[in-house]
């Protein structure tokens, strides 16, 4: 299992239509094959600068770069991610024991 | 729900005696009322500067307060984590929708 999540913030104003267009078009990254339990979230740590958070996971290695490259998945970092993200930071994660 | 989690490097030689002692000292923190789904992780992605993470879950705000305050988690704060964490992350998560 590789749980792949990324935390980031929006260039958008909290509440704004952009705001609920950019987190909307982030659904199309479910239907990608290989994609399990998609989640959208809010961060709400005043620890970081993050605004929001994705998680997902994939079975293995061959399925997370299947998703990378996916032409749902560049379309979205192409229309909205380049756009609409102001800093983010991704982890992978695989269960320790 | 609220997932928190951490992602962080330790100040030991990875695959070091002293990194497994830290590892198996987070277990503790399982055994704290209201933890819920507690995951150790590997952080592979070559794209932050983190080597491990935890994840747990809580019910609500008030358990993870619990948590927070507990004993158990106060005690691993002062003997483990201060001692053994060179930088870390923390992000609290919510669903978004």
């Amino acid at each position: 299992m590789i749980r792949h999540t990324v935390a980031f913030t929006l260039k958008y104003p909290k509440g704004s239509p952009e705001e609920k267009a950019f987190l909307d078009a982030t659904l199309h990254l479910v239907k990608i094959p290989g994609v399990q339990h998609f989640e959208r979230l809010r961060q709400t740590s005043k620890k970081n600068r993050f605004d929001f958070g994705l998680s997902m996971e994939f079975s293995d290695r061959e399925a997370y770069e299947t998703y990378n490259n996916h032409p749902t998945h560049t379309a979205f970092i192409q229309q909205y991610w380049i756009t609409g993200v102001e800093d983010f930071l991704e982890t992978d994660y695989e269960l320790y024991a």
